[in-house]
């Protein structure tokens, strides 16, 4: 689709799945990106790309697993190929892995490591060549209250938003002079999802995080001015306890 | 003027002089906000006010000394006379004193907390009561580098900067869940002002932070949505160490 | 006393009444210090002062306001007359005040920040001169929870308590290179005293931080190597949330 | 050795080749600990156990890889048969990544994870059941100036040192109200080594960490009072910035 390439930007939301990935993938596509989704789940993609097309924007569905160096630039080569290159990356894909230390199962607390942390920097790695050759360009990503309290039975979590979190500021000082804009979004509450409605059915939507609220911030920060860059923000619920 | 209270809503500024202040007054009057220009120097704020009033924007100029008790309630007692309550706050006063501890004068380095700490204490007691009845308002509050590090000679500031984000943690853990947005916005670097490029006429645009760009940032904190709200960001330009 | 200025070393505690500060007392002067204990009120410096003697150590009284310049100095003056430069300051008093901020008097607030940051910087003014004409010393300042986070209804501590972190960094970064050793001590709980057992009287000890315990690492901060110096360091009982 | 195993406490100390984890070795060494010291070479093994019995300590020597899981529990099952469960666990394993984001190797940055972070997690599972059984433990974490920041080109290093923060603290918050008492050190500073005196020969030795001062803080949290526990601690030479 060459013509594509040419007209259009193109937005990467890793982790596009139903709740504030396809969010995201709404909002930039509102603005007239193309935006590549990208997450495990091909059928989670296919809902999120049918809403954004259903609405008059344009999305392409590239499944791929976020801890497997091969599998992320795989996909990336092929988003590259068919959209070109993005101008934008939404880091937001993550993998929970609640309990004790001594409940888990070490093979499961490095595999949740790479899909909340090593797949930022398997994704990072694969936009910025293209950003850095035209001078410009966005990286963000997901944090959550893991990302700064290592809390009782969060290691799993909490390991890997912290890494995350280190990524990011590594990046936005090696990058940030160099014109690309990395910001860290810390999430501090509850996302409300069809998922987490199913679980708590009682749970009041005020006192959780809309989806589309935060999505505007991740618009929000890329429009910012390279003069007064954000590069790490909270987002919580007006109600929560902090 | 009951007409102009009825009608308009109205954004209180402190520390509304040339600079940082007047991009977030010009910023708030574009959308419609009244805006009420409180600072120590009369001159400055009339500036400010003209230059509003050219672009058909609407101010008016309230001097007061932020770090005394009797002069902020009489000047927000002033504002809410003429213009009505405030929906917004922005403090934005400020001392700054360097110099070694042993160097710093004590009765200065009160002062110097009383204009970068208290005024944020006096000011919010003023506007809060009519915006906890509304059930909604914004009060935003503007950091520095030291409001997370307290350097060598930077005391005479830190001191003050980190009292003040202490003070906008406590207001927004406390009327958070009351409606009201409180933020901290951390300014990490030198802003563009006439004063700067005084001192240092050499100095590149770019490595500074545009007071306008900045007060886009102030101007989307007030527009997030209450389920999705930011307590804290930082604020640098892209070329910035940190 | 010549004598005695010529043979002991002295360490001095604002903040020296039954509690914290006289466990700190205590633990220096059983190394051989004599101490000088501060603080408002004399009866309990006389106190304190009669425990130490007991156990065959050396201590003196100067009642002082913390919060006001002149009491400070008119102290310190007679501490170096009386019993020399002190080599050790330990910055433990304070004052609180709970409230939501529209209740808080702003006079009263005021005083606070005097007695929970004010003090600390016109302690260190006094005790530094000496310190760095002999190349060393060492400046301990008590944090709390307060000092990290500003909590509802604790603006009218944590204001002045994040000022003393600031102070206390300030003083590390300008005096570290010149000898002096400056930490701050966040204590994260609650203090076993007489009057807390007074309030609460049904509560575990094991739940709250033993002053014996507390002082025993203030001496470890100050026994550190040049080489290895703590900033800043937390404390907490076994059991304590955070 | 069953009367080994009864008679003597015993302390693991993983990363404990020449410099700080030797140090630490040695500390716990002449207070009557048997050291079981793992690493990954076993020659600077051998060197360490070599210098500790000379001065009468006792030590023995677990060559392991702690990025490794199958390494790390094969190393520990023989500290357990052969000395006994330690009641000490010094985390001071880790591998420096320096290089920009797009130079590091995929497989490279993983792996530098799994010795600065991962095998704190492995070795904790270790030592942890026979430490709950006894109500009593201590775990020690080595970090760094990059567990705190993560610099330009430092990605390597600070992903997995925040990531041991976050499982730092993680542990702290289980295991503390049950006896164990867990401990993060930022060293902030350039260690003084034989290695990196090599490199910088002219460089002062004031200006770096002592490692023997690092290890007597090391050994005084491990003889603090469980009703004042420190969690995180910095340690960095009087000259240093920060």
């Amino acid at each position: 689709m060459p013509a594509m390439t040419t007209t259009k930007k193109v937005a990467a939301v890793f982790g596009a799945g139903p709740g504030l990935g396809a969010a995201v993938a709404r909002r930039f596509a509102r603005e007239g990106y193309t935006v590549a989704l990208l997450a495990r789940g091909e059928a989670g993609l296919r809902e999120v790309q049918a809403s954004i097309t259903r609405d008059g924007g344009s999305a392409a569905v590239y499944p791929a697993d976020a801890g497997d160096a091969g599998s992320v630039s795989a996909a990336f080569s092929k988003v590259r190929a068919e959209l070109g290159a993005p101008e934008v990356l939404v880091y937001n894909a993550g993998a929970f892995q609640m309990g004790g230390i001594l409940e888990l199962d070490p093979a499961a607390f490095e595999s949740a490591w790479r899909a909340n942390c090593l797949g930022g920097f398997l994704s990072a790695r694969e936009v910025l060549p293209a950003m850095l050759e035209g001078g410009r360009g966005t990286l963000l990503f997901t944090g959550a209250t893991a990302s700064l309290r290592g809390g009782a039975r969060f290691a799993g979590l909490a390991v890997g938003k912290f890494g995350l979190r280190a990524l990011a500021q590594s990046l936005a000082r090696e990058f940030g002079p160099r014109g690309i804009h990395v910001a860290h979004i810390v999430i501090d509450g509850q996302i409300d999802t069809a998922r987490v409605r199913g679980m708590m059915p009682g749970r009041e939507a005020s006192t959780m995080l809309a989806p589309d609220a935060i999505a505007e911030s991740y618009w929000q920060l890329h429009q910012q001015h390279p003069s007064a860059w954000t590069q790490e923000l909270d987002l919580r619920p007006a109600p929560e306890k902090f």
